[in-house]
């Protein structure tokens, strides 16, 4: 597992995960006092590293007068070395616990907001629903009064079982489909089934942040797939798949966030072989695929999939309604029985009326109209930015479809001093090393132009072009 | 650790976890063929258990030749004992993931649904519930193109901050609470956030089954604490936080489900000063305070907590709406914190539209009227139940709030076979085992009269008890 460490893929060098793993124990009283602690042979057998790093963690740990050496027969607890229970500033919880950095982002008010990949509301049929709405009480009057299944409303998983076999060339059956609340709770449920500490997991670079984050609470060592305008290397995760024998490939291959690539679709079937050849589950997260400007993109790369090797998250918050944060997840039988079983105790099946609000209005031809509609309106929004940055030296590759442009900026301009003085000016967007699981990607930035209306794309955009060309000029 | 084994709150004996443990990674491939397993000595260090447990485990591997004994040296990898990868009768999951037993058993159709601690849909107020939530469109036209922050929306907790300080004497700010999709959500989090593997968790005898599987698929370690009708037995839960340095104690002192107990005030102030004097969280779970049948109940442990030592975990779809599926976690900011960030990653925030269809009716006099004739109609139910049993030999306390009576049947009734004939005849009901952490309570039952009308309830009764008296003249 070293060498897999040294890609630096790791939030934080791995004497340091030892050193927080003991002294987490430390303080929580696991060893008391003067009592001995595990010896580096031990403890690297037990956290499967090399012994040399817990040497490191320890020598910390003994500069630092947590711990003390003794007769060269090894480590004890310092006394007065662990910190007062109820100090609450080193708060005592779980080391899986993460922070999600998007959700930090978004914290941040703007009235200039290219950080929202999420669609602007005023684009939805707002007057529509409230109307629709209470069509949904008149047809299910007891509908707040019921808890949905675990797995998800029936009728509402026949129908997206239909729509999969209509649009997609899936063909499943409705107990193939789980329905969660939002994509971000079916990664974390296949995360929860799927991975468990130290395991090898693939992930795009750049990809969906929260993603990161919820693999490495699980644990996981993230070994990063470059995406590409043409796709990936499948040379490089051939041999990742051999060498590491990674769990599961998280993918967003269909205008992928934040790059708004496409894979294309012969290598969609050549992945779904290398998963089945080296038995790594294919998790693809699918929530732009219906949201293109000319043509459709390529089926996902489950429909090629007949192992049982994929899993496909399909996301409607895009388009349909954000605010009722419906997902579906496919997957193979074998698999879903487990996926119920963590989603029964994690939250025991999203709510019901949300699912009956968004099933009638999904199968509805208002849906198709509205969806015409959007494709235009998410079309002219990109131009708008596109003609903004087109007096400038930023550099991206114009996406088919989805949400976001990702752009590259002169090296000169430094990102973390852009984002700073940008909030200053209530603009809002994401920098590049959110998305990498490497947290390199300096120069690159991720602007979204679903969120916000063509007047505030347009001023927003120039105090930002604005903004990033004092700081060059600073630095050149 | 070996001793809290000991006390059977396993799943399986420990032998079989480490069986598992170890058959698992062979299959995944994490030792190839011909390729050394780690020593008995090492593993017992690296899990915690002790050396004879591994032993046990390997001999078993070994007599179903999935591993080979070496020169006396070691265990190796038996070829062709790992199982091929596809065989997906064998699904490689991680060893985390538990069923939650109480959703098998709500599975089952009944027409006589004792098993369902859930509101009968017929009681809520379901035609003003439609007229009510177009308002709601009205007054948020934008409600369904928004997403709510990760804590939940702002109106809500305020209003909620406003009905604790009122009602419960407990005072904190909107920034102490976090709305969640119910309170199983809300003990999922919290079990993320502050329990790791093999940590003592405390847990009622009987408590909520899908507590009980939640702590489990954390890896806890449970420790059973008796509630008998005047509480708990303090000196016991001192002792057990003294020697097993508890990570935190779930409970459900008032309306206990499923006993319907109520652990007096003076136990609540003792409870909450031992929890800071052995720094173990109480996690005080409260769907039932407001279904009281005379008098309201005493405070919430946590009104008494000045520490940080407590969190509470309010529900509101016992009465308000179970379809909205609206819970709030009220904790101290330095916890709070990474609540949100494991929430953040969970689901990214509640839907707001069930956050706001929520706040205004809880907020309103219609709520008001409701829980009075609410009240009524439970007490008449639980009546009937009763009513129904005075002609029988079975034992329970007659509960002052909540939903649910807590039955012993005499012994000689096997409650296996009455569920079994029961659900044959379309009676459902929860056995007393599966509320159990240890897995006994063979004579119990739990029968929920909140789900059914009068005249179902009387009969469905009338045919259980039948049903349990041939059962017991066969068996006497």
């Amino acid at each position: 597992m070293e060498s897999m460490m040294g890609h630096g893929t790791s939030a934080k060098p791995l004497s340091e995960q030892v050193y927080s793993y003991l002294w987490t124990r430390i303080q929580r009283g696991e060893w008391r006092e003067h009592q001995k602690l595990p010896s580096v042979r031990t403890l690297a057998a037990e956290l499967d590293v090399h012994r040399l790093t817990v040497f490191k963690a320890y020598q910390r740990l003994k500069d630092e007068k947590k711990v003390y050496v003794k007769d060269k027969s090894g480590y004890y607890v310092h006394p007065g070395g662990r910190l007062p229970f109820d100090d609450l500033e080193y708060p005592i919880v779980s080391s899986y616990v993460q922070n999600s950095h998007l959700s930090e982002i978004h914290r941040v008010p703007a009235a200039y907001q290219f950080s929202y990949a999420l669609l602007d509301p005023n684009l939805l049929p707002n007057r529509y629903f409230s109307a629709y709405v209470k069509d949904i009480f008149d047809r299910y009057p007891k509908v707040l009064g019921t808890y949905s299944t675990v797995q998800g409303d029936e009728e509402l998983r026949e129908a997206l079982a239909g729509f999969f076999a209509r649009h997609h060339r899936l063909h499943l059956p409705a107990d193939s489909i789980l329905i969660t609340t939002g994509s971000q709770q079916a990664i974390d449920l296949i995360a929860r089934v799927l991975v468990q500490p130290m395991d090898a997991v693939l992930i795009e670079r750049p990809t969906y942040s929260a993603a990161i984050d919820i693999f490495r609470q699980q644990g996981a060592q993230l070994l990063p797939v470059e995406i590409h305008p043409f796709g990936y290397d499948l040379e490089q995760i051939e041999s990742y798949m051999k060498r590491y024998k990674p769990r599961l490939f998280y993918l967003n291959p269909t205008f992928h966030n934040p790059t708004g690539y496409t894979v294309p679709a012969i290598q969609r079937k050549q992945l779904v072989e290398l998963a089945e050849r080296y038995r790594c589950f294919l998790i693809e997260d699918d929530p732009f695929h219906d949201i293109y400007f000319a043509q459709q993109p390529p089926a996902p790369l489950y429909s090629y999939s007949t192992e049982g090797y994929a899993a496909y998250i399909r996301s409607f918050s895009k388009y349909v309604a954000p605010g009722l944060r419906i997902a579906a997840v496919c997957m193979q039988p074998a698999l879903m029985k487990h996926l119920l079983a963590v989603k029964s105790l994690a939250d025991n099946g999203s709510p019901l009326l949300n699912q009956k609000i968004f099933l009638h209005y999904f199968t509805s031809d208002r849906l198709v109209q509205h969806m015409e509609k959007l494709r235009i309106a998410l079309n002219v929004r990109k131009s708008i930015m596109e003609e903004e940055m087109s007096t400038t030296t930023w550099k991206w590759k114009s996406p088919e479809g989805g949400f976001n442009l990702w752009v590259k900026l002169p090296d000169t301009v430094p990102m973390d001093v852009l984002l700073a003085e940008s909030i200053e000016q209530s603009i809002s967007f994401v920098p590049g090393a959110i998305c990498d699981p490497l947290k390199e990607s300096r120069s690159w930035m991720r602007l979204s132009y679903s969120y916000i209306n063509e007047k505030q794309l347009r001023d927003g955009m120039r105090l930002l072009i604005q903004l990033a060309g004092q700081l060059e000029g600073r630095n050149s």
